[in-house]
C-alpha cells in the first residue's frame, strides 16, 4: 500500500489557511456532537537537553481518520544551527487501520493552531473589534494573524509584543505584511502592525489578544485590560504554564477546546488551583459555541477567554486537506510500507 | 535532514534475531538502572470496526533515542484481503529531537516480542528444560520459537497449540522448520514440532510455556502444570485480557517487564484484582533479574512467570539495529522531512 510522505515545504505548497479554518471549525463542531475521541496527551521534559516532547492523538468518527503526532521542542538546537521544533504526524484510515500519510507535523501544527486562535477571536471578540494584540513574536504569530485577519477583516491595528525579545517583535512587525502576502495570499495593506515594548500599553489598546508564548509566569495583568476584551490563550499546553493573571478568569466567560485537557494543562490550570474560578464556571467547549448550542459573549463589557491546549483532531482535518491537494497535484512521494 | 524510511520487507532483510535479543537484554538492564523512561500507554477499541489501536512510546537515556509506535489491529481486514495488523514507528535523536527513522512497526514488534518472551524463558526456566509449548499459532509464534531456540538450544520438543484453530497449529507445526531456516537462519533439524489438540496434555509435558493469544478468558489451568514450569505470558497487553488461570500466580515467582504497566494491563491484572496474589509478591522486573540484582528461580519445583506487556524501548533498540544495518547496506530510502 502506498503511504504519502509530505515534508514541510511540500505541505506549505498544498495547504490553504481558508480551508484549514473551515475544517478546524468542522472538527470542533464534530467534537461537540460527540463524534471525536481525544486520546490522552503524553508529554515529557528532557531535563538535560532543556527540551520537551508531546504526543497527541485522536480519532474522528465519520471522517474515519485517526492518528498521532510527536512534537519535539529543542530550543538549544538554535545554537547548533538546527531547527528547534521537529515532529512527524501519522494519519490512518480508521476503516482498516492502514496508514495513509506521514507528514511533517510542524507546519500543520502552526496552521491549525492559527485557525484555532482565530476561531476563538471570531466567535468571542466584540463585533466591532478593530485591534488585535499578539503576545509572543515567535513562529506561531504569523499564523494567528493570518487566520484572524481572514475571519475579522475589520481589524485595522495589530500590536506585536514579545516579553523576552523586543527586537524580535520589531523585526516581525517590519516583515509580517510581506509574509502574509507571500505565505497566505493576504493583502494587509490597510492594517498597521506596531511593535510595542510596553505590554501594559498594548493590552490596554486591544480588543482581542492572542497569547502564544511558553511562559510559566503570568504576563498579562487584569488591571491593563479594557472592558470587553477577548483573549485566545494558546501558549499553555503543559502543566505549570501560564500567560495571563489568574484573576482575569474571575467573572470572565471562558471556553475550552477540551475541558479535561484544559483543566489539566491549559491556561485555566493554575487559576482553577488558585480558586480564581471554578470548573462549573466554564461556559463550555468552543465546539458547543461554534455549533450554536451554548451562547458566547453576553455583553460588550464582558471579558471572554478561549483556552486552547491543542487537539490532534485539528491536525487530522488539516492533514486531510493537505493530503487531498497533494494527491491531486502529484506533490510528495508515495512509499510502500 | 534525511529520515530513513524502512518498510516491512526492508526491515526483514536487515534485522537479525541474535542482535535483537542482545539489544533487548541491554534495554531491560538499562531500565533496571533507571536509564529508560516508559511513557504512558494509550490504547483504544474501535467498537464499530471490532478493532484496536495502541500507542507506545519511551526514551532511552545514554542511547539518546526516543520515539513511539502506533499499532492497529483490525482483524476484519482479513475478509477484505488486507493485512490485519498495521503500524508505523518513529525514532528520534534525543539530543536534537530530530527524526532519524520511520519504520514499519509490525516486523520489529514481532522481533522484539520474540526476544522478550525468550529472554524470560532463558532467565527463568529450569536449566534442564527440554520442552517448550506455544499457546497460539499466530503471527508471533515463529519469533518466539526462533529466539527461544537460539537461547536454549537444549530444547528438543516444541508443542504447538491453538485454542481457536487446531488446523492452524497443524499447518504451523508442518512449516515452522523451513521458516526458522529461511527467516532466522536456524537449523532446527533436531527439534520435534508437534501440533497438540489437547491443551491439558501439551501443558503437562512442557518445561516452558509461551502464551501469545489475545484471549479474554484463562486458557491454561493450574492443575495441568507440572512442577517447575516457566510461563512467559505475552498476550495480555490490554485491560481484561487473561491467558492463564489466576491461581497459577499463587505461590509462583513472578517478574514483570514494567510493574505499573503489568498491574494495569498485563497477565497479572485480573489475578491481582481477584486476590490470587498481591503486588508485594512480584519478585521484580525482568531487568533486575537480567542485571543480577534480583534472584530468579529459587528451586526446580517452583512455577515462574514472566508477564510481558511490551515496552517501546525494546522497539527502539531493535530499530537501532535495523537502521544501522540499512545505512551500511544502502537499503531503504532517505526522505527530506
Amino acid at each position: 500500500m502506498g503511504v504519502l510522505i509530505l515534508n514541510r515545504n511540500q505541505i506549505k505548497q498544498v495547504i490553504d489557511m481558508r480551508q484549514v479554518i473551515e475544517r478546524v471549525r468542522g472538527a470542533y463542531q464534530l467534537k461537540s456532537q460527540g463524534k471525536t475521541v481525544i486520546w490522552p496527551l503524553v508529554n515529557y521534559e528532557f531535563q538535560d537537553e532543556h527540551a520537551a516532547m508531546d504526543i497527541r492523538s485522536g480519532f474522528i468518527k465519520g471522517e474515519q481518520l485517526h492518528g498521532l503526532k510527536m512534537l519535539n521542542n529543542f530550543p538549544e538546537n538554535r545554537e547548533k544551527g538546527l531547527p528547534p521544533f521537529n515532529g512527524v504526524m501519522m494519519v490512518y484510515d480508521s476503516n482498516t487501520g492502514i496508514p495513509i500519510g506521514i507528514l511533517d507535523a510542524s507546519y500543520i501544527t502552526c496552521m491549525r493552531t492559527g485557525a484555532a486562535g482565530a476561531l476563538g477571536v471570531d466567535a468571542l471578540a466584540r463585533k466591532d473589534a478593530a485591534s488585535l494584540m499578539l503576545l509572543g513574536a515567535g513562529k506561531q504569530a504569523p499564523f494567528q494573524i493570518a487566520a484572524t485577519l481572514l475571519l475579522r477583516p475589520a481589524i485595522r491595528t495589530v500590536y506585536i509584543t514579545d516579553p523576552v525579545n523586543f527586537g524580535q517583535a520589531q523585526a516581525f512587525a517590519a516583515s509580517i505584511k510581506e509574509q502574509l502576502s507571500a505565505d497566505f495570499g493576504i493583502d494587509a495593506a490597510g492594517v498597521s502592525f506596531i511593535a510595542e515594548e510596553s505590554l501594559a500599553k498594548a493590552v490596554s489598546q486591544s480588543d482581542a489578544i492572542i497569547t502564544v508564548t511558553p511562559s510559566r509566569k503570568p504576563l498579562i495583568r487584569k488591571e491593563w485590560l479594557k472592558p470587553g476584551t477577548h483573549l485566545s490563550c494558546l501558549g499553555s499546553d503543559m502543566e505549570t504554564k501560564q500567560e495571563i493573571e489568574s484573576a482575569i478568569f474571575t467573572g470572565a466567560r471562558v471556553f475550552a477546546d477540551d475541558i479535561p485537557q484544559c483543566i489539566r494543562v491549559g491556561e485555566m490550570e493554575i487559576p482553577l488551583q488558585q480558586g480564581a474560578f471554578k470548573k462549573e464556571d466554564i461556559a463550555g467547549e468552543i465546539g458547543d459555541l461554534l455549533s450554536g448550542s451554548v451562547t458566547g459573549r453576553e455583553n460588550d463589557t464582558q471579558t471572554t477567554i478561549f483556552d486552547a491546549t491543542g487537539l490532534y483532531i485539528l491536525d487530522l482535518v488539516a492533514a486531510k486537506v493537505a493530503i487531498a491537494k497533494a494527491k491531486e497535484t502529484g506533490i510528495g512521494i508515495e512509499v510502500d510500507m
